[in-house]
């Protein structure tokens, strides 16, 4: 296939520039401001000893997350979902997802009986604030774990962290399979699909769904290649982050 | 592989029994009260003249769809959402689902400025409660489409249909990739999976989710075969209905 | 007086037909599907042990329910009361009839420290929803009380039902007092009684209201004799059925 | 039989002292502050010309209530509802038949396309708090109707109220018919029965409910001799208060 | 400066008429109807035994106040609050206010693990709701003190009231600072101030606001002068209800 | 008075640093992120042609402000309160202060039938956010009419900006007068006061509050000298950061 140039110049395959700022927070046990392109996330993780009552004397923790936007963080201003009382159906489920796929790379019994709790708040949108709050939230987790640890609320030796996560959203685009889609390619592509992957390659998360004409398997094989590839290349940031 | 035996006795690709009683409401431009083994979904299509506000003058039609549970239809009884006074998460994210998967088979422009209004009220519950309901939603919506083309809403020789839709939910179950999880299934799964799939074979919609062990490409694709496999029975069931 | 004919042929005392479908659903201890001519409402019933805090210790049972209606159970679609996010005077005025008529026959010392939550969903309307669903709403506690007996809740001996419960709504429709009105009849009615009856005759609820011009002391007396007539022809079905 | 005393030294047929303090508010079109012995109510009635959209063009005007109670009217201080968030099934009864017993005398076309709204808000409660509400918001709407008149909203010769309206509760206390329930003697009743009446003396609405053991007609029958009695001197009064 | 006439013929410096109606509620611990002109707001405090959860063991009361008005105290009928489901912002700040008055006159530790919740009501609005509110509310909580120490839930020696408490709203109208503004004038006035005055003199809030033009120093002097004035006038009104 | 040092070694009249980033969002119309020492707000104003409906047609503006703090923005998170469903008094408290505020400063027919909706989000919260949000409001409000004007929106020789405004919290600690208190020190203060000044050294508002014990005119006087002293130095920084 030719290279075509997609509207900021990126090939196909080619990522935004991400950046990772650890430690954003003064606040919170662990946090990070991740920008994929103009797209910025604010992420923290708040490290609460205790569980739920549901989970009290199970041995197990508790992750759970909680995204939101920010008014202006968007082209046109949007009302706060505090003031229209409540929270839409597109909020639950990407606070849903975030939990999931923190949820997946954890191991409960070796966080014991605490709770974290991580908040994804969008500052700026252009595409992919849910993959953009995943990868940053994985930051802010291994933070508030290292926190916990130092602090004797977990054992020296647990190791709640069972593997990395990080996500990407890949897509079809005027025909052409294309990953990190910014607002424009999103608000034009036939078919958008969120993947979630751990450090070792495995699928945490896939959703597909066609915004036009259904697709093929040969096109959901090719955007599962470019998702591989692009949270490969995520994880190596995550690393470079914490490591820094 | 040696055939296993289901909790329920089903071979890895068999679904349960399904029926699908169309025209079960006296007052519904179209309705089905469909079953998936013990799971029962009572789907009405309510078509009306005009669309939202903000599609007014566009030319363009509107599907939309809401998904409930009835506080019963599960084996503790579970709190209304009408009194807890908001609708959860999980509600917001199938209602959704819905309705993104009729109308990726729906004309809107040759719908015309016209609205259906698809319910799905779950009246029992065993598992697979959002792949029942798109699968008999599609049928109410078919009645619906045929009743407003009786009654001149549509033309003649409009085609607002351009396609079916089903949809199964697949998993792997103790290691086994299988089709239609029950309740019991599901519950166990390391790997849930939703699939919805046209009459012609392509995705509207894959939502792969790992419980547990996140899943390989490999997994991924058995999934995925079985799930082509079913769907094609329940599209081949939905004819029959509407043919009825 | 010479007979009228009513809308649909039916004789001022004539109810419409009744059938109740005992043990509809698989999951709840007590369960009912119930309907009047084409009024149709799922009745079940819901045993937990315990009672809410303020009846701790106290000795004594509870019985609540609550009423619904589908969205589409009307010949217009109504919006869920979720998503308006608060329930509707009707609703509540209609849940407390049910729970005040089903409590009247039920001796809570009896029933011990346990609770029964009733759920009536109309499925279809055409009138008479709130008699047909205490009517249907007895059976299905009857069913949950034996259910508890056999299941070690309560005595074998006890005997929590004190009596039988049904009711019937009647009206004077141009100028003739009638039994068990349907949906165009209720519209149109001078004057509509709801009126709950024990098996013994006696009365638990009589709510009449006059929807036009106000009623004098004869129209009175003889709706209350319809409703004698018609709910113990109601008590008889409920003993056929759970007889069967 | 032999006249019993009440706990308030009542014979049972008397009522409480009645008072109406008309025109207690300087704000509202119609007010009155009704007492019936420590049970107060603030009635008003706020006129305005113009109606609801569901009604406008069709010549017909609109008359509805809102009741409330203040958070210390009771003995032990309740919740707010507006603190809670929502109206409670009572509140939402009440008002509803407040609203409808005053549309009963009220002739809707003469009315013309006027709204009025009449607020009931419990200031001191001590049983028959809906009764009192209804017997007060007639004189207020009285003269919210007489200043439409002195102000041009309504024709001069226009009739819109075409009889007056009176309520009052009676019930079987210690197995003896009495009329006007104070909170103590509620409480403790078997049957209450809330019986609501025109000047001419026919029923608008008959609302009876066993608290206790269900009744008989008979005992329905002295209910309602009393209430007429009673409703009857409540009309005096409120003649007298409207003369004032 | 020579005498201006206000819009009702008082002086600057000149209070309405204040009233106080001691002991008004037959229910609560302590109350009071309060008049400043046509403003007219019921004062009730309810005393409870016990604290909330978060003071429990810590040897201190609680004081706190609910602020509301009629929906016809106004002279356009407002929506309830508990109709529209949520309590506005200004509703909450003058809560507030009342609560922070009241707690800085009492010792928390004099008053032991007891709760008094102060409801003001406003049955009729001409301006300064919320400073008649203090004031009367002061009377109120001042007999729910005496109250609990005649029932023995505060020791007899024990002082929770440290000081008295009342307050005025001042502002500037036309260029001129006056007192106790009615609605019109408050409506017009393009500064306004609301100052909440111990008996000893000492400021406890001064919440000044430019409604139009801003204010300088010596604006707000003269304001404070005036406030100090009229307050010591409300104490002693209070001391003589108090005393009566 | 020798000098004190305050717990982060401040003199009493010193604030924190404050720096002021200029156009940090991409989107909207004016913004700005605003440091308080470690208080963090981002201030977005979003200028949108048209009036709220009860405005339209009167030849005036709008200018109005939302504020909030993401939940981990303090030491312990706090509930968001889009999940609890209402925002708290506080929250609607601030909105209106900030609101007011800058509407003091707007001529409101220079800025025509045009609305700016000033969002105020605290990113870390170290006290003082109501006081940096206004006076980083300001700067983001600047620079939405200078957008207006570039964009043709508001007329070239239109002055909507009457004066800048500025802000900061001053109150006694320990018996001192301090400016601009952090969160430490204003859990401790025994007087607390956030005062709104302008360019020209007017006061918008004034809000003393006594925390404790209440305080008399001469620490009035004292805390509104530091407060003119802090709003002019935040005025030149204001300058600063337009200029820059």
């Amino acid at each position: 296939m030719t290279e075509i140039t997609r509207v900021d110049g990126r090939t196909p395959g080619e990522m935004r520039p991400v950046t990772i700022e650890r430690g954003w927070s003064a606040q919170a046990e662990g946090s990070a401001l991740i920008s994929f392109g103009n797209t910025k996330v604010l992420c923290t993780a708040s490290f609460t000893p205790g569980v739920p009552r549901w989970l009290m004397g199970k041995g197990t923790g508790w992750v759970t997350a909680e995204y939101s936007m920010l008014p202006r963080s968007t082209n046109e201003r949007m009302q706060r979902e505090s003031v229209r009382g409540k929270i839409g159906g597109r909020t639950h489920e990407i606070s849903r997802l975030i939990g999931r796929s923190l949820r997946a790379i954890i191991d409960t019994k070796a966080l014991g009986e605490n709770t974290v709790v991580i908040d994804c708040d969008v500052l700026q949108a252009d595409g992919g604030t849910r993959t953009a709050s995943i990868t940053g939230a994985y930051v802010a987790l291994a933070d508030a774990v290292e926190w916990a640890r130092a602090n004797g609320h977990i054992a020296r030796n647990a190791k709640p962290l069972i593997d990395t996560v990080a996500a990407v959203s890949v897509g079809i685009v005027d025909g052409t399979p294309v990953s990190d889609l910014n607002y424009i390619e999103d608000s034009g592509a036939e078919t958008d699909m969120n993947v979630v992957v751990t450090g070792a390659g495995d699928f945490v998360e896939v959703q597909g769904t066609a915004e036009g004409t259904p697709f093929n398997r040969a096109e959901l094989n090719s955007l599962l290649d470019l998702a591989l590839v692009s949270t490969s290349e995520l994880a190596a940031l995550q690393q470079g982050a914490l490591a820094g």
